[in-house]
């Protein structure tokens, strides 16, 4: 279960027309399209069957269970779910002790890191592109499959793609006999964390899937069946205060959140960053933290730096390892930080969480809180479908396309024509 | 080495007044000042002799040899200066195989990971704090104390403080006869990496301090030198556009960068983000990327997002590690992705870099470049003193207080006020 609440309308730029009945209705009715129509698949997907996952699972249940390492191949919207959800649960009785690997960098050093001391026997590798046609991915692969061999026939059940229908590695892998699973094509990378690409890795790492997407049903239903609801509220404070609060500020109080900050980032930057229908360029900058350790570089600009940010404060509220507690010790001199002994430290991550948040309250700056009342796949599900939504509401208000990315090619075409010409 | 280049001029912000004789001239003087004053200390680092350090570790070398892991005690400027240079040269020969772990963050998951199976034997336990009042560091400290046993005589040789002199911490080692090195009090925690707080622990892994330190006095020779240097420019082109670019984004190029990246973070959000002498909020926002992984998250906001950053590219001329090829391997269907067959990941690496650049640039995004030829002490020397200026220049132009974190107390307030009512 995920707890919602905010401070906006103590906001100095809040003003109560944004949240009139019919202004969030209109955002409402968009998304109900948006999903009708297909624009984007990722709406159903927390209400599919996935049996073809499911059957993998029953079938090579013996031959996952005896191995060591899973190795994705993916970058992006390939990669940074599976990573995000896999940091914030990993700590769960039922995950497979599988060195869960990633290979996205074209960075040698970690390609070496990654790869040294793997055996293909203890491995299993998947290849995750829509197209396969992806630069980065594909020269991993290509890497991989050198250095591997993966093609010999008695190998070859070590390798997995993930990609369209219809899609050039689709093709590939039918010829090759390789096992393929598909994403529909209306499912961006940055949305498809709850479609195969994400639920098979995590399904192989031995999360309860079925958790998962119950998780993402109870957002969806909550979203679907409220047209006033909080969703919509703050998608409509941030999309109308674009230029008073051009960055937003995810402030995620554990470690276990990097890799999910992460993920935020790459869904809120590459959807919400766009030309509206009229060529203006729009979009709100995401800045992801972690407490309470970036409070000592990063505080200081939210409390006296320009009030150009909003600050969303992410939490959980009970964990469930065994708690280690601050000793109570006396040191000389040192007295003035005694108020701690005894406490817990997961307790001190509390109060210096809701602490900040009341010191930059105090600063007018707008806040919100999410707070997660544990972390297991079902809470885990109702946090990545509320951003999802959340995106989708917030790209609607901005009259942007949320789904595509227009702006990344002209990069790639330059490097196309600095090879031509080395 | 490190090379400068930049585009500011075809910014469509740009004004040449900004960079007259005059207006350079008055920055210069003020940071020339700030360096005669004493109103930082950090200027004077490079060209100190740091023989406590060199006696050290001369007299403890055998001890250092057998040790297995050096773990920081400290948060903030107390680790990130250190975590930054070591993941940058952490390839180099001459480091010792020690492993570098860090106390700071106060989640139990991350001290659980830290400590288990670490033996007090074949560990050297560094306490970094000014102060020692660090409600972090000194929890974690008395849970390290306790845990170890650390003030057993037998064992007091395996921990070690750096603080300022005359600080609690300071009289607490002295009493309990703990070894203890100081840091002025004129030298605050993010520009302390170039002082006994950095020094040491970089000594003890083993990095030669005398060529880091003298890459630190070819920038600072180079910046007071040139009245009308590079980096004054650059300051003051930021400065002036401080309204049009209030975000900086730093897109590095190699994950080796990751760390450097989080000390640039704190470096330029808490030294920028403050009251100006009028009393209003200043600031610019610091946003830090690798390359080409963000690329897949962040590029399309800069590309087609409202035009509110500035993107400086971080860069590495040439590795030192044996080059790692992608295969000339050609797959059914995805021939067009072959163009990169045969080249080297580094290559591939910086070819995405200039590409990515070119795209920018291509869309009136103000951009500079920092290519550092190689990654050794030196080079990595001039790049720290290199922000480290450009940051105290900001700062001038800005007309606040760089060396001062006054907004990040309200919130420590209200945590000992939380303490005081459980």
């Amino acid at each position: 279960m995920i707890h919602l609440e905010n401070t906006y309308q103590s906001s100095p730029n809040y003003d109560s027309s944004f949240l009139s009945k019919e202004s969030l209705r209109s955002c409402f009715e968009k998304i109900q399209a948006e999903k009708e129509n297909g624009v984007s698949g990722y709406y159903h997907l927390p209400f599919q069957e996935n049996s073809d996952i499911f059957t993998y699972l029953r079938e090579y249940h013996c031959f996952l269970d005896n191995l060591k390492n899973l190795v994705i191949i993916g970058i992006g919207g390939s990669s940074l779910g599976t990573k995000a959800i896999d940091a914030l649960l990993s700590h769960q009785h039922n995950r497979r002790r599988l060195k869960l690997r990633f290979l996205e960098h074209t960075d040698p050093i970690v390609i070496n890191k990654e790869l040294q001391r793997i055996k293909w026997e203890e491995t299993l590798f998947i290849v995750i592109s829509k197209s396969g046609l992806t630069i980065e991915t594909t020269s991993l692969f290509k890497y991989v499959l050198k250095h591997f061999n993966l093609l010999d026939s008695k190998r070859k059940n070590h390798l997995l793609t993930i990609s369209d229908e219809d899609s050039p590695l689709f093709h590939w892998s039918k010829e090759q006999k390789i096992q393929n699973f598909t994403i529909k094509p209306n499912i961006g990378g940055r949305f498809s964390v709850l479609s195969t690409a994400g639920l098979l890795p995590l399904g192989i790492l031995g999360y309860n899937l079925q958790s998962l997407l119950k998780g993402a049903q109870n957002m969806s239903r909550y979203f679907f069946k409220n047209p006033t609801n909080e969703i919509l509220k703050k998608a409509a404070f941030l999309a109308h205060c674009e230029t008073n609060y051009p960055i937003n500020v995810l402030f995620s109080y554990s470690s276990v959140f990097r890799h999910f900050n992460a993920w935020y980032v790459q869904l809120w930057g590459e959807s919400l960053g766009k030309l509206d229908y009229t060529g203006q360029k729009r979009g709100l900058t995401p800045i992801a933290l972690i407490g309470s350790i970036d409070q000592h570089s990063f505080l200081q600009l939210i409390m006296q730096g320009p009030q150009n940010k909003s600050v969303t404060f992410l939490s959980v509220e009970k964990f469930s390892q065994k708690p280690l507690y601050i000793p109570n010790i006396k040191l000389k001199g040192l007295e003035s930080t005694d108020f701690v002994n005894g406490t817990s430290f997961n307790k001190l991550l509390q109060l210096q969480c809701i602490s900040t948040k009341e010191s930059i309250i105090a600063e007018n700056v707008p806040t919100d809180s999410i707070t997660l009342d544990l972390l297991c796949e079902e809470s885990v599900g109702e946090l990545i479908f509320y951003y999802e939504l959340l995106t989708s509401c917030v790209g609607a208000l901005l009259q942007i396309d949320t789904y595509n990315q227009p702006g990344v090619e002209f990069g790639k075409k330059i490097l196309r024509e600095k090879f031509t010409h080395i």
